[in-house]
């Protein structure tokens, strides 16, 4: 049998325990149907059991009729929840309260007249909802390479990151712009889970043989944890599921990490160790 | 004879230049006789050129009765200016503008609450000066090494620069500060002389045999200089004067790069380029 270390930082984070609690709440109390608005989290897996339990998904609020609407722990775009409530649709606000306080922490930035960066990807759920808050000049940028692709950084800069992106990028991000410009002013709006879990990885995966990590393929914390272990362990796999282990050939007696993004459930974690500890070996 | 390129950079910043016009002019109007406190600028040639008009030098005022006090480019500690009218003398303040600048950032800094950083070098009379103007649990650091050995660091940090302090100790320290505190606000006050200067320095001393740096040993921004010369080229030399060419032992033939530190004077630079040009080869 293979040597299984889990990482204590596996799993669910404070905002996606929240956001799960509050939909099987809005499932037991109604009004329904019950919608969320995209998945409620980046976790297939997951969203099927909430399915299951009667959870509907809607794309966006025009394929919403009546019944109660979920806001998922991204949040969601300027006017959306204004919207839904002149719709009369009953709405349940699960949006991370990380996610609320850089939404609140781009308000003051804008009130301060600065240009606001947003240090995460363009393309994730949260940067959109996060962006339409703020003024049209802000920036996103995921990298300093994607900044230096984006000419319009004005003097004065006020920078955040989207709460799951990693640590180190704001720092080089922060950095490079103490170079172009006169003042900066940033908060550390990345949430600490992620940076725990994040440092916690790299330090297991530098003493395991393989490395598994475990989450949706969408989600974007996920990503860069495998992203993390593969620096240190080129035996990295990323998977979702405990039905995918086999064909990794994992060798009899490795030493095996497991570590998990912050949007995967525990039962699928217990799935994965489960099945890891019956492998042969 | 050698080829001899000299920097487009070298020599009197605008600081400075203008402390010692402010000078020059003070020796004209008195009422004499005229000091300064400490050294005008970190240039004993300089200096000693302005004392043979007449200037005298002061530690401090307990040493001087009567007549004028220049303020020195660096300027001056808290009360120091209101005591020197006090004991009725006539006070010119030749302090950099930049210097006062960084001196309004951190008065900013301190009244929005942030806990003041300095990045720069403690025992630098400008660093002094800004300090003494500061809340007593402002700190002073010269590199994310020496901030580690503080422990006082709090996590809401507003940060400045010694205006001639190197721009990527700056972005160094902010990164740093990014990764420990909450909130950071940086304003880059160090002056683009000095950072073109550098540049324009590292490019330099990578196309020569020689790189000779001219300045006074007792100024920081040209030891600095010298520094980032040697990285490039392991034959860098920081010399006062043109008496100490002869030593140097500069084979005939080779290319010799020249620059100066913001505190050396015109004059002296001239006298090194042209004894270098007359030197055998």
């Amino acid at each position: 049998m293979s040597e299984i270390i889990l990482a204590e930082t596996a799993g669910f984070c404070f905002g996606v325990e929240r956001a799960v609690e509050i939909a099987v709440s809005a499932l037991e109390k109604g009004p329904k149907p019950v919608y969320t608005l995209g998945p409620i989290i980046h976790n297939p897996q997951e969203v099927q059991r909430l399915e299951a339990m009667g959870l509907l998904m809607a794309e966006n609020l025009d394929d919403i009729e009546r019944g109660t609407v979920i806001i998922r722990s991204h949040g969601a775009q300027k006017g959306v929840i204004e919207m839904a409530r002149l719709k009369g649709l009953n709405v349940v606000d699960a949006t991370c309260p990380f996610v609320n306080r850089l939404k609140e922490r781009v308000e003051t930035l804008a009130g301060e007249n600065y240009q606001i960066l947003i240090v995460g990807q363009a393309d994730h759920p949260e940067v959109k909802a996060i962006l339409s808050f703020a003024p049209a000049d802000s920036l996103v940028a995921k990298s300093v390479q994607e900044l230096k692709e984006n000419p319009g950084i004005k003097s004065r800069v006020g920078i955040v990151a989207q709460t799951t992106h990693a640590l180190e990028n704001l720092q080089r991000v922060a950095s490079y712009c103490v170079g172009i410009c006169k003042e900066i002013k940033v908060f550390r709006t990345t949430c600490q889970t992620t940076d725990a879990r994040r440092k916690q990885v790299r330090d297991m995966a530098g003493k395991v043989d393989v490395m598994i990590v475990v989450g949706g393929r969408n989600s974007a914390n996920t990503a860069r944890l495998t992203e993390a272990a593969t620096e240190e362990c080129p035996r990295t796999h990323q998977i979702e599921s405990a039905e995918e282990i086999a064909a990794l050939g994992i060798h009899p007696g490795s030493k095996v990490g497991v570590t998990a993004g912050a949007s995967t459930p525990g039962w699928v974690i217990d799935d994965v160790v489960g099945t890891l500890k019956k492998s042969p070996g």
